[in-house]
Protein backbone atom coordinates (compact mmCIF):
# COMPACT_ATOMS: atom_id res chain seq x y z
CA UNK A 1 0.00 0.00 0.00
CA UNK A 2 1.51 3.49 -1.19
CA UNK A 3 0.98 6.33 1.31
CA UNK A 4 -2.33 7.66 1.61
CA UNK A 5 -2.77 11.09 0.48
CA UNK A 6 -4.04 13.88 3.11
CA UNK A 7 -7.76 15.05 2.63
CA UNK A 8 -8.57 18.61 3.26
CA UNK A 9 -12.71 18.91 4.13
CA UNK A 10 -13.54 22.40 3.58
CA UNK A 11 -16.77 21.97 6.16
CA UNK A 12 -18.83 23.89 8.95
CA UNK A 13 -21.85 24.60 5.72
CA UNK A 14 -23.01 23.54 7.79
CA UNK A 15 -21.44 21.57 10.85
CA UNK A 16 -24.14 18.80 10.88
CA UNK A 17 -23.79 17.90 7.38
CA UNK A 18 -20.20 18.13 7.89
CA UNK A 19 -20.59 15.61 10.65
CA UNK A 20 -22.68 13.68 8.35
CA UNK A 21 -19.83 13.60 5.38
CA UNK A 22 -17.14 12.32 7.99
CA UNK A 23 -19.21 9.83 9.43
CA UNK A 24 -19.52 8.67 6.13
CA UNK A 25 -15.98 9.29 4.44
CA UNK A 26 -14.97 6.53 7.82
CA UNK A 27 -18.07 4.05 6.75
CA UNK A 28 -16.54 4.06 3.16
CA UNK A 29 -13.24 3.10 4.24
CA UNK A 30 -12.45 -0.31 3.82
CA UNK A 31 -10.24 -0.50 7.24
CA UNK A 32 -9.50 -3.17 9.93
CA UNK A 33 -8.13 -0.79 12.06
CA UNK A 34 -7.01 3.12 13.35
CA UNK A 35 -4.47 3.42 10.97
CA UNK A 36 -6.15 2.01 7.57
CA UNK A 37 -8.50 5.13 7.64
CA UNK A 38 -7.71 8.22 5.40
CA UNK A 39 -5.47 10.79 7.00
CA UNK A 40 -8.01 13.96 6.84
CA UNK A 41 -8.08 17.75 8.05
CA UNK A 42 -11.67 19.59 8.79
CA UNK A 43 -11.59 22.89 8.47
CA UNK A 44 -14.75 23.74 9.86
CA UNK A 45 -15.55 27.34 10.03
CA UNK A 46 -19.21 27.70 10.56
CA UNK A 47 -18.96 31.37 10.48
CA UNK A 48 -18.66 31.84 6.14
CA UNK A 49 -21.71 33.84 5.41
CA UNK A 50 -24.36 31.90 3.65
CA UNK A 51 -23.39 30.11 0.19
CA UNK A 52 -26.70 30.52 -1.41
CA UNK A 53 -27.83 34.25 -0.17
CA UNK A 54 -24.52 35.21 -1.32
CA UNK A 55 -25.17 34.22 -5.01
CA UNK A 56 -28.75 35.86 -4.90
CA UNK A 57 -26.39 39.33 -3.48
CA UNK A 58 -25.65 38.68 -0.35
CA UNK A 59 -22.14 38.75 1.42
CA UNK A 60 -19.52 36.98 -0.26
CA UNK A 61 -17.79 34.51 1.19
CA UNK A 62 -14.62 33.56 -0.78
CA UNK A 63 -12.33 35.54 1.40
CA UNK A 64 -13.82 32.96 4.15
CA UNK A 65 -13.41 29.74 1.73
CA UNK A 66 -9.75 30.91 0.64
CA UNK A 67 -8.39 31.11 4.05
CA UNK A 68 -9.81 27.85 4.81
CA UNK A 69 -8.73 26.03 1.54
CA UNK A 70 -5.29 28.01 2.24
CA UNK A 71 -5.02 26.44 5.72
CA UNK A 72 -5.38 22.85 4.75
CA UNK A 73 -2.95 23.42 2.11
CA UNK A 74 -0.70 24.68 4.64
CA UNK A 75 -1.89 21.53 6.94
CA UNK A 76 -0.20 19.21 4.08
CA UNK A 77 -3.35 18.70 2.57
CA UNK A 78 -3.29 17.51 -1.35
CA UNK A 79 -7.35 16.53 -1.67
CA UNK A 80 -10.35 18.53 -1.51
CA UNK A 81 -13.46 17.68 -0.46
CA UNK A 82 -16.65 20.44 0.49
CA UNK A 83 -19.42 18.52 1.73
CA UNK A 84 -21.65 21.68 0.71
CA UNK A 85 -23.22 21.65 -2.76
CA UNK A 86 -23.84 25.37 -2.89
CA UNK A 87 -20.16 26.36 -1.95
CA UNK A 88 -18.84 24.35 -5.56
CA UNK A 89 -20.44 27.95 -7.17
CA UNK A 90 -16.83 29.59 -5.53
CA UNK A 91 -14.26 26.75 -4.64
CA UNK A 92 -12.71 25.09 -8.00
CA UNK A 93 -10.93 28.24 -8.91
CA UNK A 94 -10.12 28.81 -5.36
CA UNK A 95 -8.84 24.96 -5.00
CA UNK A 96 -6.86 25.88 -8.55
CA UNK A 97 -5.20 28.59 -7.23
CA UNK A 98 -4.21 26.58 -3.99
CA UNK A 99 -2.86 23.62 -6.02
CA UNK A 100 -5.31 21.52 -4.74
CA UNK A 101 -7.24 18.32 -6.46
CA UNK A 102 -10.98 18.99 -5.83
CA UNK A 103 -13.44 15.98 -5.64
CA UNK A 104 -16.13 17.91 -6.32
CA UNK A 105 -19.74 16.73 -5.20
CA UNK A 106 -21.41 17.92 -7.96
CA UNK A 107 -19.32 16.25 -10.82
CA UNK A 108 -18.96 13.04 -8.82
CA UNK A 109 -22.91 12.78 -8.38
CA UNK A 110 -23.29 13.75 -12.26
CA UNK A 111 -20.69 10.90 -13.44
CA UNK A 112 -23.21 8.29 -11.34
CA UNK A 113 -26.73 9.43 -12.65
CA UNK A 114 -24.93 8.85 -15.91
CA UNK A 115 -23.35 5.78 -15.58
CA UNK A 116 -26.77 4.70 -14.16
CA UNK A 117 -28.25 5.56 -17.44
CA UNK A 118 -30.01 8.56 -15.61
CA UNK A 119 -32.17 10.41 -18.35
CA UNK A 120 -34.38 12.84 -15.90
CA UNK A 121 -32.86 13.70 -12.68
CA UNK A 122 -34.82 15.68 -9.68
CA UNK A 123 -32.53 17.69 -8.09
CA UNK A 124 -33.36 19.59 -4.69
CA UNK A 125 -31.23 22.16 -4.15
CA UNK A 126 -30.46 25.76 -2.67
CA UNK A 127 -31.77 28.67 -4.29
CA UNK A 128 -28.32 29.80 -4.44
CA UNK A 129 -27.31 26.20 -6.23
CA UNK A 130 -30.25 26.50 -8.83
CA UNK A 131 -29.37 29.75 -9.51
CA UNK A 132 -25.36 29.07 -9.88
CA UNK A 133 -26.86 26.47 -12.34
CA UNK A 134 -24.30 24.15 -10.87
CA UNK A 135 -25.91 20.42 -11.77
CA UNK A 136 -27.74 22.03 -14.52
CA UNK A 137 -24.34 22.40 -16.03
CA UNK A 138 -22.86 19.16 -14.66
CA UNK A 139 -25.56 16.93 -15.95
CA UNK A 140 -26.38 18.78 -19.35
CA UNK A 141 -22.70 18.12 -20.08
CA UNK A 142 -23.80 14.28 -19.55
CA UNK A 143 -27.07 14.11 -21.54
CA UNK A 144 -28.93 14.23 -18.53
CA UNK A 145 -32.34 16.73 -17.68
CA UNK A 146 -32.57 18.42 -14.62
CA UNK A 147 -35.94 18.31 -12.99
CA UNK A 148 -36.90 21.01 -10.10
CA UNK A 149 -39.15 21.88 -7.68
CA UNK A 150 -42.06 24.34 -8.79
CA UNK A 151 -41.86 28.08 -6.15
CA UNK A 152 -43.97 26.95 -3.50
CA UNK A 153 -41.79 23.59 -3.52
CA UNK A 154 -38.70 25.27 -3.14
CA UNK A 155 -39.68 27.30 -0.41
CA UNK A 156 -40.61 23.99 1.35
CA UNK A 157 -36.98 22.71 0.51
CA UNK A 158 -35.18 26.13 1.94
CA UNK A 159 -37.54 25.38 5.03
CA UNK A 160 -36.25 22.31 5.12
CA UNK A 161 -32.56 22.94 5.13
CA UNK A 162 -33.09 25.82 7.33
CA UNK A 163 -34.42 23.04 10.10
CA UNK A 164 -31.51 21.22 9.86
CA UNK A 165 -29.22 24.04 10.29
CA UNK A 166 -30.85 25.18 13.53
CA UNK A 167 -31.22 21.51 15.00
CA UNK A 168 -35.01 21.23 14.54
CA UNK A 169 -36.28 19.27 11.98
CA UNK A 170 -39.86 18.93 12.30
CA UNK A 171 -42.74 15.98 10.72
CA UNK A 172 -44.08 19.61 9.00
CA UNK A 173 -40.70 19.37 7.17
CA UNK A 174 -40.22 15.49 6.39
CA UNK A 175 -43.60 15.33 5.31
CA UNK A 176 -43.29 18.33 2.70
CA UNK A 177 -39.89 17.22 1.09
CA UNK A 178 -41.26 13.80 0.72
CA UNK A 179 -44.26 15.38 -1.21
CA UNK A 180 -41.92 17.70 -3.09
CA UNK A 181 -40.28 14.55 -4.21
CA UNK A 182 -42.92 12.78 -5.35
CA UNK A 183 -43.51 15.67 -7.89
CA UNK A 184 -40.61 15.70 -9.15
CA UNK A 185 -41.29 12.01 -9.73
CA UNK A 186 -44.73 12.44 -11.14
CA UNK A 187 -42.93 14.96 -13.75
CA UNK A 188 -40.35 12.16 -14.80
CA UNK A 189 -37.58 12.26 -12.62
CA UNK A 190 -36.00 8.88 -12.50
CA UNK A 191 -33.96 9.76 -9.55
CA UNK A 192 -34.28 11.98 -6.57
CA UNK A 193 -30.88 13.43 -5.48
CA UNK A 194 -30.30 15.45 -2.07
CA UNK A 195 -27.96 17.61 -4.01
CA UNK A 196 -27.90 20.08 -0.26
CA UNK A 197 -26.09 18.13 2.39
CA UNK A 198 -28.77 19.04 4.96
CA UNK A 199 -31.41 18.15 3.13
CA UNK A 200 -30.52 13.96 3.65
CA UNK A 201 -30.74 14.89 7.29
CA UNK A 202 -34.53 15.38 6.14
CA UNK A 203 -35.85 13.35 3.70
CA UNK A 204 -37.09 10.16 4.12
CA UNK A 205 -36.05 8.40 1.42
CA UNK A 206 -38.43 4.87 2.11
CA UNK A 207 -41.44 7.92 1.48
CA UNK A 208 -39.83 8.61 -2.31
CA UNK A 209 -41.05 6.14 -5.36
CA UNK A 210 -38.04 6.25 -6.72
CA UNK A 211 -34.14 6.18 -5.86
CA UNK A 212 -32.90 8.71 -3.86
CA UNK A 213 -29.07 9.26 -4.28
CA UNK A 214 -26.95 11.13 -1.70
CA UNK A 215 -24.10 13.20 -3.29
CA UNK A 216 -22.82 13.20 0.11
CA UNK A 217 -22.50 9.31 0.17
CA UNK A 218 -21.00 9.25 -3.66
CA UNK A 219 -18.34 12.41 -2.65
CA UNK A 220 -16.86 10.20 0.58
CA UNK A 221 -16.70 7.08 -1.54
CA UNK A 222 -14.95 9.12 -3.98
CA UNK A 223 -12.81 10.92 -1.71
CA UNK A 224 -11.79 7.49 -0.02
CA UNK A 225 -10.77 5.61 -2.83
CA UNK A 226 -8.84 8.87 -4.53
CA UNK A 227 -6.65 8.95 -1.35
CA UNK A 228 -5.76 5.37 -0.83
CA UNK A 229 -4.95 5.15 -4.17
CA UNK B 1 -21.33 37.55 21.66
CA UNK B 2 -17.82 38.14 21.78
CA UNK B 3 -16.11 36.10 19.11
CA UNK B 4 -15.82 32.65 19.34
CA UNK B 5 -12.24 30.92 20.36
CA UNK B 6 -11.38 28.49 17.60
CA UNK B 7 -11.28 24.81 18.80
CA UNK B 8 -8.63 21.85 17.73
CA UNK B 9 -9.10 18.77 18.19
CA UNK B 10 -6.74 16.10 17.61
CA UNK B 11 -8.75 13.18 16.34
CA UNK B 12 -8.91 10.21 14.25
CA UNK B 13 -7.97 8.17 17.35
CA UNK B 14 -10.07 6.12 16.25
CA UNK B 15 -12.02 8.35 13.63
CA UNK B 16 -15.30 6.64 14.60
CA UNK B 17 -15.30 8.11 17.80
CA UNK B 18 -13.78 11.50 16.40
CA UNK B 19 -17.32 11.35 14.36
CA UNK B 20 -19.30 10.79 17.51
CA UNK B 21 -17.47 13.80 19.40
CA UNK B 22 -18.20 16.31 16.41
CA UNK B 23 -21.60 15.48 16.40
CA UNK B 24 -22.08 15.71 20.07
CA UNK B 25 -20.37 19.37 19.54
CA UNK B 26 -22.61 20.23 16.91
CA UNK B 27 -25.69 18.96 19.38
CA UNK B 28 -24.31 20.88 22.90
CA UNK B 29 -24.11 24.16 20.69
CA UNK B 30 -27.72 26.09 20.60
CA UNK B 31 -27.19 27.54 17.79
CA UNK B 32 -30.12 28.46 14.86
CA UNK B 33 -28.39 29.18 12.32
CA UNK B 34 -24.28 27.78 10.78
CA UNK B 35 -22.78 30.83 11.80
CA UNK B 36 -23.86 30.25 15.54
CA UNK B 37 -21.77 27.12 15.47
CA UNK B 38 -18.36 26.58 17.19
CA UNK B 39 -15.50 27.27 14.50
CA UNK B 40 -13.39 24.10 14.61
CA UNK B 41 -10.16 22.48 12.80
CA UNK B 42 -10.01 18.57 12.82
CA UNK B 43 -6.57 17.11 12.50
CA UNK B 44 -7.39 13.34 12.15
CA UNK B 45 -4.53 11.34 11.26
CA UNK B 46 -5.52 7.95 12.29
CA UNK B 47 -1.82 6.59 11.37
CA UNK B 48 -0.91 8.04 14.88
CA UNK B 49 0.53 4.91 16.46
CA UNK B 50 -1.56 3.10 19.07
CA UNK B 51 -2.11 4.63 22.52
CA UNK B 52 -2.63 1.71 24.30
CA UNK B 53 0.18 -0.55 22.92
CA UNK B 54 2.48 2.53 23.75
CA UNK B 55 1.55 2.47 27.12
CA UNK B 56 2.40 -1.10 27.29
CA UNK B 57 5.59 -0.80 25.68
CA UNK B 58 5.11 -0.22 21.77
CA UNK B 59 5.39 2.93 19.12
CA UNK B 60 5.92 5.97 20.81
CA UNK B 61 2.83 8.37 19.04
CA UNK B 62 5.09 11.39 20.93
CA UNK B 63 5.87 13.04 17.46
CA UNK B 64 2.68 12.18 15.69
CA UNK B 65 0.79 14.17 18.34
CA UNK B 66 2.80 16.71 18.48
CA UNK B 67 3.65 17.46 14.88
CA UNK B 68 -0.92 17.39 14.58
CA UNK B 69 -0.76 19.58 17.99
CA UNK B 70 1.74 22.28 16.26
CA UNK B 71 -0.75 22.06 13.06
CA UNK B 72 -3.79 22.88 14.65
CA UNK B 73 -1.79 25.77 17.00
CA UNK B 74 -0.97 27.11 13.14
CA UNK B 75 -4.52 26.80 12.25
CA UNK B 76 -5.21 29.29 14.62
CA UNK B 77 -6.83 27.15 17.25
CA UNK B 78 -6.41 28.49 20.65
CA UNK B 79 -8.44 25.58 22.59
CA UNK B 80 -7.54 21.82 22.52
CA UNK B 81 -10.14 18.68 22.71
CA UNK B 82 -9.03 15.14 21.89
CA UNK B 83 -11.85 12.49 22.03
CA UNK B 84 -9.77 9.69 23.04
CA UNK B 85 -8.86 9.09 26.83
CA UNK B 86 -5.83 7.18 26.02
CA UNK B 87 -3.71 9.83 24.57
CA UNK B 88 -4.36 12.14 27.50
CA UNK B 89 -1.16 9.85 28.65
CA UNK B 90 0.70 12.36 26.78
CA UNK B 91 -1.37 15.70 25.48
CA UNK B 92 -1.25 17.79 28.69
CA UNK B 93 2.50 18.61 28.22
CA UNK B 94 2.50 19.19 24.31
CA UNK B 95 -0.76 21.17 24.89
CA UNK B 96 1.72 23.17 27.23
CA UNK B 97 4.13 23.23 25.02
CA UNK B 98 2.14 24.96 22.14
CA UNK B 99 0.35 27.42 24.23
CA UNK B 100 -2.96 25.81 23.90
CA UNK B 101 -5.61 25.79 26.31
CA UNK B 102 -6.40 21.84 26.55
CA UNK B 103 -9.65 20.87 28.01
CA UNK B 104 -8.93 17.39 29.50
CA UNK B 105 -11.82 14.61 28.68
CA UNK B 106 -10.53 12.96 32.23
CA UNK B 107 -10.59 16.16 34.15
CA UNK B 108 -14.14 17.15 32.78
CA UNK B 109 -15.37 13.80 33.70
CA UNK B 110 -13.64 13.21 37.05
CA UNK B 111 -15.22 16.82 37.78
CA UNK B 112 -18.84 15.50 36.59
CA UNK B 113 -18.64 12.84 38.73
CA UNK B 114 -17.61 14.62 41.88
CA UNK B 115 -20.08 17.20 41.37
CA UNK B 116 -22.71 14.43 41.61
CA UNK B 117 -21.38 13.09 44.60
CA UNK B 118 -20.20 9.95 43.83
CA UNK B 119 -18.03 7.94 45.59
CA UNK B 120 -17.50 4.84 43.55
CA UNK B 121 -17.35 4.72 40.11
CA UNK B 122 -16.75 1.80 37.25
CA UNK B 123 -14.48 2.60 35.06
CA UNK B 124 -14.14 0.79 31.20
CA UNK B 125 -11.32 1.91 29.58
CA UNK B 126 -8.44 0.91 27.17
CA UNK B 127 -5.56 -1.42 29.17
CA UNK B 128 -2.94 1.56 28.78
CA UNK B 129 -5.42 4.37 30.27
CA UNK B 130 -5.41 2.24 33.29
CA UNK B 131 -1.48 1.41 33.44
CA UNK B 132 -1.03 5.44 33.44
CA UNK B 133 -3.76 5.34 35.78
CA UNK B 134 -5.28 8.58 34.13
CA UNK B 135 -8.69 7.94 35.95
CA UNK B 136 -7.27 6.73 38.89
CA UNK B 137 -5.30 9.41 39.61
CA UNK B 138 -7.70 12.28 38.70
CA UNK B 139 -11.24 10.18 40.76
CA UNK B 140 -8.29 10.07 43.93
CA UNK B 141 -8.03 13.95 43.68
CA UNK B 142 -11.74 14.36 43.86
CA UNK B 143 -12.27 11.35 46.78
CA UNK B 144 -14.15 9.19 44.22
CA UNK B 145 -12.53 5.61 44.20
CA UNK B 146 -12.36 3.24 40.89
CA UNK B 147 -13.68 0.45 40.14
CA UNK B 148 -12.02 -1.38 37.25
CA UNK B 149 -13.17 -5.38 35.62
CA UNK B 150 -10.92 -7.93 36.25
CA UNK B 151 -8.78 -9.84 33.98
CA UNK B 152 -11.42 -11.40 32.34
CA UNK B 153 -13.65 -8.17 32.00
CA UNK B 154 -10.76 -6.46 30.38
CA UNK B 155 -10.50 -8.87 27.58
CA UNK B 156 -13.56 -8.49 26.84
CA UNK B 157 -13.49 -4.52 26.67
CA UNK B 158 -10.31 -4.81 24.85
CA UNK B 159 -12.22 -6.84 21.81
CA UNK B 160 -15.40 -4.48 22.11
CA UNK B 161 -12.80 -1.65 20.88
CA UNK B 162 -10.91 -3.33 18.46
CA UNK B 163 -14.40 -4.03 16.65
CA UNK B 164 -15.62 -0.78 16.53
CA UNK B 165 -12.07 0.25 15.32
CA UNK B 166 -12.75 -2.39 12.57
CA UNK B 167 -16.18 -1.40 11.82
CA UNK B 168 -17.16 -4.86 13.33
CA UNK B 169 -19.18 -4.55 16.32
CA UNK B 170 -21.40 -7.90 17.18
CA UNK B 171 -24.09 -8.93 19.54
CA UNK B 172 -21.50 -11.29 21.09
CA UNK B 173 -19.26 -7.81 21.98
CA UNK B 174 -22.44 -5.47 23.59
CA UNK B 175 -23.54 -8.18 25.28
CA UNK B 176 -19.78 -8.94 26.90
CA UNK B 177 -19.75 -5.44 27.46
CA UNK B 178 -23.06 -4.95 28.89
CA UNK B 179 -22.28 -8.16 31.45
CA UNK B 180 -19.13 -6.12 32.46
CA UNK B 181 -20.81 -3.02 33.08
CA UNK B 182 -22.91 -4.84 35.58
CA UNK B 183 -20.37 -6.74 37.40
CA UNK B 184 -19.03 -3.07 38.12
CA UNK B 185 -22.65 -1.91 39.71
CA UNK B 186 -22.14 -5.48 41.65
CA UNK B 187 -18.84 -4.67 42.98
CA UNK B 188 -20.54 -1.18 43.98
CA UNK B 189 -20.03 1.43 41.33
CA UNK B 190 -22.88 4.26 41.02
CA UNK B 191 -21.86 4.96 37.91
CA UNK B 192 -20.31 2.74 34.65
CA UNK B 193 -17.81 5.57 32.97
CA UNK B 194 -17.43 4.66 28.88
CA UNK B 195 -13.51 5.94 29.32
CA UNK B 196 -12.68 5.04 26.00
CA UNK B 197 -14.38 7.17 22.95
CA UNK B 198 -14.96 3.63 21.08
CA UNK B 199 -16.77 1.80 24.02
CA UNK B 200 -19.78 4.20 23.63
CA UNK B 201 -20.38 3.38 20.15
CA UNK B 202 -20.48 -0.22 21.94
CA UNK B 203 -22.27 -0.44 25.24
CA UNK B 204 -25.99 -0.39 25.47
CA UNK B 205 -26.61 1.80 28.70
CA UNK B 206 -29.93 0.09 28.77
CA UNK B 207 -28.86 -2.92 29.72
CA UNK B 208 -26.29 -1.24 32.54
CA UNK B 209 -28.34 -1.23 36.26
CA UNK B 210 -26.69 2.03 37.43
CA UNK B 211 -26.54 5.58 34.55
CA UNK B 212 -23.59 5.38 32.23
CA UNK B 213 -21.69 8.16 31.83
CA UNK B 214 -20.37 9.29 28.53
CA UNK B 215 -16.82 11.66 28.43
CA UNK B 216 -17.01 12.48 25.26
CA UNK B 217 -20.52 13.88 25.19
CA UNK B 218 -18.94 15.75 28.74
CA UNK B 219 -16.38 17.07 27.02
CA UNK B 220 -18.26 18.40 23.65
CA UNK B 221 -20.21 20.26 26.54
CA UNK B 222 -17.45 21.87 28.05
CA UNK B 223 -15.72 22.87 25.04
CA UNK B 224 -18.99 24.51 23.24
CA UNK B 225 -19.21 26.57 26.35
CA UNK B 226 -15.27 27.87 26.59
CA UNK B 227 -15.28 28.35 23.00
CA UNK B 228 -18.47 30.65 22.98
CA UNK B 229 -17.30 31.94 26.52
Amino acid sequence: MSAPRMVGVLGGMGPAATVDFYGKLVEETAATCDQEHVPVVIWGNPRVPDRSLSLLGGEDPTPYLRRGIEALKQAGCEVLAVPCNTAHAFVPRLADVAGLELVSIIEVTADALAADGVRRAGVLATTGTRQAGLYADALRQRGVTVIEPDEPGQRHVTAAIGAVKSGGVRPVHTRALAEVSRSLADRGAERVVTACTELVLALDSSRVPVPVLDPARLLARRVAAVALG
